[in-house]
């Protein structure tokens, strides 16, 4: 009997948007992985903290801070070794996911590697994109609209082409992008629709409309972009 | 003192993926309203139906079943003055919203009659995308990817500019637009990376590539297409 790996989702930051089966697995994990900074805290622990069992052994999984925030694939070789070491001992391992497993998680980076030689179970999660929408008080998309989920890193030309082709939007993990999205969302004639959410769900949550937005933005921040059908408008 | 109205997501079907914190609301409302079909019942109210307080009033908000599904506005009319008189009281009122209540939840129009003049509450909850791709065991979006989510309904031509210009794809509500978007992802070699998914995270799911999906599909089914990263390959 090898174990089952738990992909599980955390939601965006409050405890209590945890779902309550990502609290009763993680209070039953025996093994508990999770992402965590080289210096500082794991959010992804921090949020499940007070479900983690005190006896259980944790794994976390250092990913060397950098610019792009793609890691080196071997910390993902090292995690995979570790966590199928007590898969195949029987051990069920909880990863711990900010957000959604599957919504531009890094778990995919273990899953790719564990899931076709081990029992696999993901449990999805409240994303930050709906939690940001719910935060600023804004419906994300309304009835037959189409809506693009757009990461800041892409090219600025490509950011623009979808924008403009976009009724409502997400731009996820503005950062250090803020300038690019700003510039793009003021030329498109878009900047009175945008609103920005940073830390949506946590004590230091800010949201204001896009043109009262900081000159700086932490990585978990967010710009959505309101659609144009009237049901939608708050 | 008004009481506060509170847009609660239940997620996709499976009690458990409730928030823990809209067990609580729920659980403590003595007013709860939920959308209901004018025969059979409700299925927002079977997701929370155990948390529902056995004191609590509930105030079934009757959709006639139509084609479309975007019943006559009369009724919320209707269902925002029946709120609207509990909070006037004092009561707070909690809204039970399938999925999540902004994304593309028919919350959407009692916020619209009730948000500027009421004290209001968004609680973010798992939406059917992630738990679709939860269930198909495919990640949804890696990396820089963008996502495009596109309602079934809207025009052929439009359902086929917007694919062929996405790398990543969720289609919603794909019920009886089934046979079009099929034609329309055929058209465009996407079959390979589609897959089919109705009632994720309930007993009646189903999941398979669309290649073998039946012939006709429930309202509660979506296609997921991969995107092209190769981390987000399973």
């Amino acid at each position: 009997m090898t174990g089952t790996l738990y992909g599980i989702g955390l939601g965006p930051g409050d405890p209590e948007l945890m779902t309550r089966k990502a609290h009763r697995l993680i209070s039953a994990a025996q093994v508990v992985a999770y992402p965590a900074p080289d210096t500082g805290d794991s959010f992804a622990r921090s949020i499940a903290a007070d479900a983690i069992n005190e006896n259980a052994l944790e794994i976390p999984i250092v990913i060397p801070m950098r610019v792009e925030r793609f890691p080196a694939q071997s910390v993902y070789d090292e995690a995979a070794a570790a966590i199928s070491a007590h898969l195949e001992e029987g051990t069920d391992v909880a990863v711990l996911c900010e957000g959604d497993p599957f919504f531009y998680g890094s778990f995919m980076y273990l899953f790719g590697r564990l899931a076709e030689s081990h029992r696999t179970e993901i449990v999805p999660g409240v994303t930050s994109m709906t939690a940001c929408a719910a935060m600023a008080a804004r419906p994300l998309c309304a009835r037959n609209e189409v809506l693009s989920v757009v990461p800041a890193p892409i090219d600025e030309v490509l950011l623009r082409d979808r924008l403009q082709a976009s009724g409502a939007a997400v731009i996820m993990k503005v950062g250090r992008h803020l300038a690019k999205v700003r510039r793009v969302i003021a030329d498109l004639n878009m900047t009175d629709r945008a609103m920005y959410v940073a830390h949506a769900s946590l004590p230091q949550q800010a949201v204001v409309p896009l043109a009262e937005a900081p000159e700086t933005a932490p990585y978990f921040s967010m710009i959505l972009i309101g659609g144009t059908d009237p049901y939608a408008k708050s």
